[in-house]
């Protein structure tokens, strides 16, 4: 089976070309490939197919030619991963499948736009939806913070100038509450950083992602958190540079809705003897 | 640059072919071929170099055709892996670069033999040296151990029956008295299992390799395991079934010396663009 092997400021994956739908893509396959010891490794699994091919796509073809299949790395299915379509937006610029200024890409979510500036892929993202006030324990430190729906819940902290962003313990989930987040929840750091030319805000940011831990990045995560600082901001649209372990991702929030941009990088293809 | 990925017990490496020594291999090439985000990933780099071409073994072409050149995944050389050492030799059986039984491979720490026999690959280890006791502390909770010398510095606790291997939490390095182990140490923590045939000895055991945090499998670990485990039962040779996170690997204690032995898979190959 061939591959190819990408990143999106660190949030990795396994592309595999299957346009016509050949592939018999299991869970247990899935999770052979993303095991990081003895395969190839990645936090997901992105099928590149033609969405006249795919049944979750039946009737879209129209919309987009390729739709992406996406598979978290424990085998289960995925609606979106804002980091996994600027990657495989980047797989189809970069092997001749679409062309390499902007296209549409089908997923499960629905239609997103993908436009490719150079190494930066910028696409479409949900509205996130700010909810209900919440609060993330760590060891005995308890600090506030605000839901956040993104298709995916998550829990955005701001921290206050007392508590460094470093120094968070995240080898552990956060206490939440469950009545607030029965599904689990992404629980995400904030802390101000000084001014950039061209954003409106400058943010770091540390996430630990349920079911995989702390990662290096989490797009859906770097759109909660801007939301909330546009929100705190009083800004109606505004463009955020969010700093996380893994690089910088860009979200904006513009009259036509949320984008997320960022680098995308495909680092290694070939053949594997798995599956 | 071309690469295959392999694994020995979850043990896991990037193959580099570079029989004529022209890469340029740096620390930082190493570092972002190991990272398991933002490259292919791997505990470590095994480059397969002529003898006659590397430096290190100057004068050594007539005891082996191949040079294990072992990288840590932080780029720092090490001079032997057990691992390593065993893909390294299904590398060469595989790619036809050495035969499919029996053959010498030089390494940092001298010369070893390498046996396929199989899905199993067996190599020559350096005797383990069993030194003072110590201990290891988790929390809490302080356990009795012995140090042991492998080459590299170890510390098996063999747990007492009232201890639950399962429960230790290793996502730190367990506290032990720096003045024993000055340059760090790994920390096994092991326990009796049923008999199996075939062995002398079986037991379970987890591992806290220094500055990786646990791994799935240690062959020097194991070796020192091994020497614990057959010095407590006062055995002068024998073999020990070592059940770890990554598989199964087996120690014998021969008249001649010791050897490791496990599976050794070779799961991917192909291009990379880092470096």
């Amino acid at each position: 089976m061939q591959f190819t092997k990408g990143h999106g400021a660190g949030n990795d994956f396994v592309i595999l070309e299957d346009p016509d739908g050949r592939l018999a893509l299991t869970p247990e396959l899935v999770a052979a490939l993303c095991d990081r010891h003895r395969g190839i490794g990645g936090d997901g699994v992105l099928r590149v197919i033609r969405t006249a091919k795919h049944p979750d796509a039946v009737g879209r073809a129209a919309d987009a030619e390729w739709f992406m299949d996406y598979w978290n790395a424990d085998g289960s299915i995925a609606e979106m991963c804002g980091n996994g379509v600027r990657v495989f937006a980047r797989y189809l610029a970069g092997s001749g499948l679409a062309g390499t200024g902007s296209f549409p890409i089908l997923t499960r979510a629905g239609l997103v736009r993908a436009v490719i500036d150079g190494d930066t892929i910028a696409v479409d993202m949900p509205t996130p939806r700010l909810g209900a006030a919440g609060t993330a324990t760590i060891a005995q430190l308890t600090l506030p913070g605000t839901a956040v729906d993104v298709g995916n819940p998550h829990l955005v902290s701001v921290l206050p100038d007392s508590i460094d962003l470093d120094s968070l313990d995240l080898t552990r989930a956060p206490v939440v509450d469950p009545a607030l987040f029965p599904a689990g929840v992404n629980v995400e750091f904030v802390t101000p950083l000084p001014p950039l030319d061209g954003f409106d805000r400058h943010v770091r940011m540390r996430v630990h992602e349920r079911g995989s831990g702390e990662t290096l990045a989490c797009g859906s995560g770097a759109l909660a958190v801007a939301a909330v600082v546009l929100h705190d901001a009083g800004l109606a649209v505004g463009t955020v540079a969010v700093d996380l372990l893994g690089g910088r991702l860009v979200a904006t929030r513009g009259d036509a809705g949320w984008t997320l941009a960022g680098p995308a990088v495909l680092v290694a293809s070939g053949e594997t003897t798995l599956g």
